[in-house]
């Protein structure tokens, strides 16, 4: 049984942690700050959790040093969570940070995206925790960048295409739509039901910030670092409460590659991953189907000419944030990858 | 060709004049006041109002004394509005005013139920503007208190019965639920999309601000003015945008009466009114059938036992709110009563 | 590890009862039937359950004999699953009948309401398996009538008050809201997505099925048995997938009485019950807050004036059905009562 | 005062020239068949109309030939269609078919697409419907073949590139997202309220029947005929009534381009249209601002190395079917353009 702490948890990452590990057999939350519900108990902020948690309260954010817990979330937006997650490396603290702050390599590329670095030590330090793909590093790591949540699903989509090789790298288009939970748990006009409901729209078209991200991901995996990779990324707001689908658009080097090929690539690609399923042909994912869970759901179809359409649908605030950062913990801590991700998908 | 004016006008019901006058053949909208967003124009706020009112800002409320219009809707939150409305009528002026302020006759239950009030010396000048009941009186009106959202459909659905004395007063159940554009256009988590999306609840149960003004009206029309009436009121929050479904429960003074003699009477009491529909027997309303119109839909069931169940839907913007102000305008100057308010509603 | 067969599996209790029992760590599923889908993977018919039942196909119903399970939940639609439940139950198996069939013991109720019976033999036999109220019986059962949706929140909402005598029970009004699924997996115009969406009504207003087995329990809980009491009962149907809130309204015998006391009330009457929580003073239930979840969430004001609203939020799916399956299929064969239900609510 | 008949008019289609219609000054809907609803009043189907058209009821399709109307609106499927509409154009008539039946030039592409064609004779005489491009020959036309819900999206979006020869036409990638009217008005589990919302998936990938309708237009544009043009479209079921956002991903030419350049092009392009508002820089649509009405909204951005994303929202029930063909009438009959299609849309 170990201690776990939450730092900046009173937004829906941080809830959504406390959901999952509601029905971890190993953990036990210690501590959970918020500087906007300090002394409140978690279950007047989030109903839903009546019963579970009982007598715990938000504490303090300061109050973080008498926690004295082995592993820590940060929940804590970019910029903020730098701080945070340096002190508690330098006290020898094990830390998954669910923040960009350590997910750049490139420092430059980081301050141009987001904000001045006040941990610039630690950025190679920091591990990109997307187990998948860097599990073996996962295993040793003391700082976990949890990756994005648009980052997630379009690199478990495309990443068997670029690490054999198969695709231009010159020009991917991903057009994904996010559930409105990936904007926080803030109060805004734009984000308010009666904006949201019954409408659709592109935004941060071209700018978002996951696209350094993503292509620092891919240029990795496709051994060209970024300099060979151009992504054109454009998120879109979906009148839902979660998820993320990702259509990508890639075109392969050998334009015969049947769809059946693929799949059989992919099946293989994650054929030991207990939170990738791989679809059949002529399925495609949807978004309701991975629900609350840590799945992510991909298809894929070659059109014969070339091109090949890749969707893969996640939950972004599980694989896509606090389900995720779980199965690092997992990994660090060596229990079952799937400790307290084994529930099904609400899909109806 | 008349002058409108809109005071605080950025929120939906606000915009939702702005929606229904953009067909109106006999007025010109020349001014619309908004604190937060002056000097903005309208289609910069509401995007879906592009190419209509071309060129016109929001302006500050201070230069309402330029705009000279021949009407003013009062669109500012209860307690604002008073002092607004008061200054325009002292300067002649014909005001609509959607908020609370004039709606009750007793000032010791205004003040009780909402705060002090500035423009006492009104309250008796000020007309119920609710055209089914009150239209004489509104032909004359210099001042329309235009009637709340619940209140609205709550009292055309009793109306008949209460006129009739049909039903006992001292036990009225009515159960409303409203769209969440209700709340208004404002920044809060409780209205926030994930929050509301998939969710239902009751709220201010037992202590809504409407209840005050359901009862004076049911007094009135039961001949027995507020001393003898006894409304249980809850409201509840829908995951929609606009709409108020209310399910009303009293008891009939003669057991025996069915639900065709009802209907008949029903019928009757609303043959000449262009916005109310009584529906036929084994029929019930449902919020999306008047989306975006001022119809007020009505249904009813008599149990046999003595029990009758009247449901009516309405849209809460249109004759919850702006719909009905402009019906209460055209009156006044003598336009046809349907004047901007002819579109079928948009049932899907 | 016991045994388990669905019967009629392919709706959405059946569906619910596979997501729900694949953390159910005593239970193996070895035969799920479906006329319309056999001999096809559960998992394409609900691609949420991906990875999950390897290789279980739905089966005719006719192969049901070879099932030798331990335990058989009947999804059929009330009618069809008596005989089934007949057969089943003379070859000493048990049975949880979530269909209407064995819910109401007078006979001649049953039949006026549903369908000549066909197993009549059975209906003494029948435990009604509301586990808060009928938990000694339940253990003892062969055959479990699994309450309706609708009678499952609006009992455990005023059984203290009911058992208690604390309230008139010649006019009981339940108003209640449910989503969607509550009308099954089945394809109708009245329930595509573009019908309800953004809509909300009442139906069967006045002649829903559920409202005499509300009224047999009531009468059971106050000892008048069904003659003394009389409930108005108006289902409304909500925009959501899942859940029903159901606004009761009462009179107390004794004015006096306060929401304090009658919390108090309600807290002690389910200090021990896993799956019921009772909200504190001036909180009301959310659907959303007991979303796939086994929890009833129950809420109450008494306005003074001898009126008491009672509120309760329920899963239709979850304790409406499925879950409560499960929670009576746990105490028959003394599992713990909450296993395969201890995940908590998808709040958001 | 011109007469119209719809045919197949219970689908959405015909009830969306219902709720149009009843604005329009100039028509009078004098039939509207259907098979399945034969002998209805209009408003028992759809009873957000009720008041309007009293006395309509939809009458057999063999009583077309008594109608006598000066237009008949074609909502027939595929397939059926062809033959009313060949029996009607052989009679003297001007027919809007909203069908695929006459959309396609190739009479090879249509059969592999569709089906065998019964009124191959007809073919060249249609017209395709898009106003903004085809107006002059729309004028004279007897016979409107109107045009499909996502060409008309992706065609306005990128008309003024095509016809100014600026992009590449071997990759244009069209990722296009539908709201569930689009899926007509049928009983389908796959539609159902509970399958789509909190749902959003691809569909169709790679297949979808519009394909061939818009690389036919596309390459009419470019000059390139369509065998120069090469469309990946990917259609996308949205969890909401109505609307389609397509986000369109080309290649320019002139890699300097800009975005204001580009918006400049545009804005002159679609100076006079009606019902083409092109957002400012920065801005991008939603479908909830064109909701209802008969706009369509453009936006696009250059990301300065070559790509350029543009992105347009419809309503597909009104520009992308039923308004549009409203639209194609008043042309024909010399109509205002915009008449029974002034309202705003209701963006809220």
């Amino acid at each position: 049984m170990i201690k776990v702490a939450i730092i900046g948890g009173s937004g829906y990452t941080g809830l959504e942690l406390l959901r999952l590990l509601a029905t971890h057999k190993s953990v036990e939350v210690v501590s959970i700050t918020s500087r906007t519900y300090k002394a409140t108990l978690v279950d007047k902020v989030e109903p839903s959790l009546k019963g579970f948690y009982k007598g715990l309260h938000f504490s303090d954010p300061t109050d973080i040093d008498k926690a004295d817990a082995d592993i820590y979330f940060s929940c804590l937006p970019h910029g903020a969570s730098m701080e945070m997650v340096s002190r508690l490396i330098k006290a020898g603290k094990v830390v998954i940070d669910l923040s960009a702050d350590f997910r750049l390599k490139d420092l430059a590329t980081y301050e141009k995206w987001y904000c001045a670095h006040k941990a610039k030590d630690l950025i190679d330090e920091a591990v990109y925790g997307l187990p998948e793909l860097y599990r073996t590093d996962i295993k040793k790591a003391k700082l976990i960048a949890n990756p994005g949540c648009y980052p997630t699903g379009a690199t478990l989509a495309t990443a068997p295409l670029l690490k054999g090789g198969l695709v231009g790298t010159d020009s991917i288009i991903i057009d994904s739509k996010s559930g409105t939970s990936g904007a926080g748990r803030t109060a805004a006009i734009e984000t308010s039901f009666v904006e949201v409901a019954e409408g659709f729209k592109a935004y941060n078209v071209g700018i978002h910030r996951h696209t350094p991200e993503i292509e620092q991901t891919f240029g990795e995996l496709s051994g060209l670092k970024d300099k060979g990779v151009k992504v054109t990324f454009t998120p879109h707001l979906l009148p839902v409460s979660r998820g993320i689908l990702s259509t990508i658009y890639l075109q392969l080097n050998n334009k015969e590659q049947t769809t059946e090929e693929l799949l059989s690539l992919y099946k293989d690609f994650y054929s030991s991953e207990p939170f990738v399923r791989v679809l059949d042909e002529g399925e495609f994912p949807n978004i309701k189907d991975v629900r609350g869970s840590n799945f992510c759901d991909i298809a894929l179809r070659a059109d014969g000419r070339g091109g090949v359409v890749v969707i893969s649908a996640i939950d972004n605030l599980v694989k896509g944030a606090s389900g995720q950062a779980i199965q690092n913990m997992n990994i660090i801590f060596g229990f079952e990858e799937d400790e307290g991700l084994t529930s099904p998908p609400i899909g109806v």
